[in-house]
């Protein structure tokens, strides 16, 4: 199907685990990433601030496998069905959404971030 | 907590079911709608086409009824965690992700939207 992206081509993604169902996450694809993402059968993404594709995993080790990519009715966004690896946020909580609006934490943390970034290449 | 509002004042909005757990749709909100979801216990959001604010379920009946928000590392997208009454889509279907990328439907028609919309103040 074609996709609406943005005025900076982009459309944003929902990741969502496979198994539990949990939202993990919210990020944005370019076409290059969803052809990506959809070639390797790893989640892709777009980065805004680092302006570029990004695997989704690729520094962390907490890779993303696609099961399926559903598209909404505008198809303006994309939900990325995965099983993710360890956890998603780079917090080291499982899923991004780790707290209520009000700042209560719901969820453990299951890894510790500074053992995690910046270590793999030394 | 503090939201992190796009630079046009929004924030994205992930509506999940909470009995399912499946996404049912990703609309937008600025702080108004923010205030009040939470106020009223019902999904507000910001409609961007229609430049205004939207009660889901206005005009359908087919309103969400606020169960939690939930907030992203970055607080810059929300989680409605709601109970969706009859169908999320304006298609008619439970959740607006109701096919793949490759356009196969995987969801089943709960309402026809001929029969819902523009009719209930006839």
């Amino acid at each position: 199907m074609e996709l609406n992206f943005d005025v900076h081509g982009l459309i944003p993604v929902i990741a969502q685990d496979t198994k539990t169902k949990d939202v993990l996450m919210l990020a944005y694809a370019n076409q290059e990433a969803v052809d990506l993402s959809r070639e390797t059968g790893y989640a892709h993404y777009y980065s805004r601030s680092r302006k570029k594709i990004w695997k989704k995993g690729e520094e962390s080790g907490n890779f993303q496998k696609i099961h399926e990519i559903l598209i909404d009715c505008d198809a303006d966004t994309l939900i990325y069905v995965v099983s993710q690896q360890c956890a998603a946020c780079h917090t080291g909580h499982w899923t991004c959404f780790y707290r209520t609006i009000n700042g209560k934490i719901i969820a453990d943390r299951l890894f510790e971030p500074d053992k995690v970034y910046n270590k793999r290449n030394e």
